[in-house]
């Protein structure tokens, strides 16, 4: 099947769909069998420090959600890096399709081997939205490709952090989205690898419910003192997006992180 | 001065007042020259995991406030170790102030050596509201007491979480307040020396203010995974007490944590 929009042809492959990004008029092809972006990239995105120029990567990309959303934050060079094949080529004709190849390019590889072709501290800031869940067996009740974006299959934790420090500059910002139950290994793992932990903010579904995500920047090389910002609250009482989720779907107004 | 409450004598200092901690009839002897108990103590001793008996220890007890309001949640015995003779002083008369001395010990002393009379190990939980900041010079600007209350003088935050883990037994709780900007110290030093954090509440001055406090609950040789509780705000939009902090102060009826 060919897709066209904005006169760029795009091919869509069985059982992939294109959906709005909301914002900026972008668009993103996406399938459920392999990959759908959900409400924690849409986050970090407004979430991350990114400065207005230079070089940012987004790690673990899928298909590119955060690199696509990044440009309507930045003038920086943007680039994604996903070790899915499949998920890469995804991420690949949604920055065709949104006419971005100038500005976003995407890697198809292992984190873990990208400073031996990019080079150490050469990124301005990073944003990774890891797989969340340790390997423990529960994955084998997954397909592969959402397996892998959910486990630690392709890589834990720890070689995300070391693929952060190693690729982010003295001083450069790492955004990082993840569960709340995990927050003592991330912290942990960031001092251990001179990623200090400098802004964080819990997002809970409602104001009576324990948070379910969880947003991190840290800095290389930075001074140890982390700010709280108030917590994120997604749904108010009468089950409507709180205010600040519709200003981060709707809006492009402000960036969440002050 | 001598000063009769139900029926016990208990003499006051100079610049010494007897304040009403507003739940069960508890009274407190504070001075503002060397201390005064403050919200901290108050919602570290409602949030704080207390087994219902069995022995519970506070470090750095100040007056004994925390003690104190223990007495109300559990049948446990309680000890309290403060390292200042005068504020030592004024919690022990405290607790015969208010009856509880077959309930409640003061011990005068140096957390750090508290294992060599009390032993390893024989606490099934402990609370602690250490000094919040580090040395840096400015504590020269106040009072012994004050300076001591609030600075690492007398000990530093690892010499605090490392007296923990000697003194309690394995599987027990230990509960901390402080600020938030230590959040990255306070988790990598537990976790080194095997206090598991498993759960976690911040306090915000209001919805859209950053956490100025944080609660922390340890178990020693816990499982890693921690869970962060809704956020507690203080006030409301009408600069009035949010309900639950009025039920913390004049309630008495349910526990914070959980």
């Amino acid at each position: 099947m060919t897709n066209s929009f904005n006169d760029i042809p795009v091919s869509l492959h069985p059982a992939e769909r294109i959906d709005d990004l909301l914002t900026h008029d972008l668009r993103i092809i996406q399938s459920d069998e392999v990959f759908s972006f959900s409400m924690d990239a849409v986050l970090l995105a407004r979430f991350a420090g990114i400065p207005p120029r230079g070089r940012v990567l987004d790690l673990c990309t899928g298909n590119g959600v955060i690199p696509m959303l990044l440009t309507t934050r930045t003038k920086a060079s943007i680039e994604g890096i996903e070790i899915q094949p499949r998920l890469a080529d995804m991420a690949r004709r949604s920055v065709a399709l949104n006419g971005l190849t100038e500005r976003v390019l995407i890697h198809e590889g292992d984190l873990r081997e990208l400073h031996n072709t990019a080079g150490y501290g050469v990124y301005d800031a990073i944003t990774v939205n890891p797989p969340y869940m340790p390997l423990n067996g529960s994955d084998l009740k997954l397909n592969s490709h959402q397996a892998m974006a959910r486990h630690e299959i392709g890589c834990t934790l720890e070689e995300v952090i070391q693929a952060c420090v190693r690729l982010v500059r003295t001083g450069g910002k790492v955004s990082m989205v993840h569960k709340p139950q995990r927050l003592v290994d991330i912290i942990s793992l960031m001092r251990k690898h001179r990623l200090e932990p400098k802004l964080i903010r819990f997002v809970h579904p409602r104001a009576h419910l324990e948070a379910n995500m969880v947003l991190i920047e840290a800095a290389r090389d930075g001074k140890p003192e982390v700010r709280l910002q108030p917590p994120l609250i997604v749904y108010n009482e009468d089950n409507q997006y709180c205010p600040e989720i519709m200003d981060i779907y709707y809006g492009n107004k402000e960036d969440i992180s002050q």
